[in-house]
């Protein structure tokens, strides 16, 4: 964990956060929010999203954002791994925007654009 | 898909968006961005996450975010998800923000909060 | 569920499971293996297996099993999905063998050859 | 990998394989069963199995497999899971019961039992 302060803002998440959080406490569910459960919750959607892809060539799935077969699927599933993952962070008392800057921080260093650049380097080399 | 371009943002997630497209452009992993390998990505991610609450109770798990021995690779974790989430938007023209707008108003269509509230309604309503 | 005691059995799973238990007790790990933290220790093989082939192209997957950069992976990952499938339907008492000879039955009913055959269908159509 | 030739069996998959095979075959869909998209059809399974157990008590969830609200589901969500599984070791080229007597050979050196009885060991200790 570093001071990283001062550097811009990555990703603003706490009108999401708020509007989650009312949404549950408005039907008494925060009782299930626990980060266990919304950990689940979260890998059930990404289920859910990578289903859409998983007979898909790499090229067709580069239009499935576009083909009107996909495009509300490919959205809503989007939409439901975003909520959970911002409700899960909320739960956790995490701050999403300093844990990435923090994380891209540290990527920077650890895969230097010159000694990784091309293909058969990343397959080893991006593990985060 | 609805219009609700007067609705309030929820989430701003444009920086981080472009930090990442320069980030792989710089290392030349475009070409392994399609949204079929980063909805991969993805699921590892997220299988991370879920390792570290797999043994937890409930109850121990609402504590992670702030346990030392677990603070860290929460943090991580969560950052590493958030990462791939924006990526795979992004390669699919997908704007989260209006993704998100839509599904919380039909969300909020779904479960109405007197209909819903408490524990066994939820168990079987909330499916996204 | 179908009553199909007559038919020939599809998998024997039953010496894993007993060893499956010995360690468990051997170890005193009954008491984290519920169902619920088995299905989340499932989730996080899996995610190991996924990364295995997150980068790599169809093409390339099919020989991820010989290559001598992932097939020890590829092996040990997919025991680890197989040891937590198996203990997880211990736990729940689900008789796997008789579980996937119905769901073959309904598979072969839901997807008849001549109907579904080749690629644009199947992408609707398996969906189990 | 190591010579465990001699040991008994733990699982026996043949025959499941072999229908898998027959069931793609006659459909024209071997084409489709790459590793990296099976991969992902596992996934999506495990997507599903998890959603039955997400918002329920670890004692909640030892009561799954029998409770006629969710036994046909976890029934099914199981049976699939193990489809892909095994359609994907196939694939692979992977002895299923070879990968998985090796795996508890190692995990029996890797803990044990006076070591890691009981809680806490646990938690840190058992990482596949």
């Amino acid at each position: 964990m570093t001071d990283d302060s001062e550097a811009p803002r990555l990703v603003e998440v706490g009108a999401l956060s708020r509007a989650l959080e009312d949404f549950a406490r408005e039907r008494d569910w925060t009782q299930f929010h626990s980060p266990k459960n919304l950990a689940m919750a979260l890998t059930g959607e990404v289920g859910e999203l990578v289903e859409i892809f998983q007979w898909m060539s790499a090229e067709e799935s580069a239009d499935a954002g576009l083909d009107p077969r996909t495009a509300q699927a490919v959205r809503d599933e989007l939409a439901d791994v975003l909520v959970y993952l911002v409700r899960l962070a909320d739960r956790l008392g995490v701050d999403l925007d300093a844990a990435v800057r923090d994380k891209m921080k540290r990527n920077a260093l650890r895969y230097p654009a010159d000694q990784v650049r091309g293909s058969s380097s990343k397959r080893n080399a991006q593990r985060s």
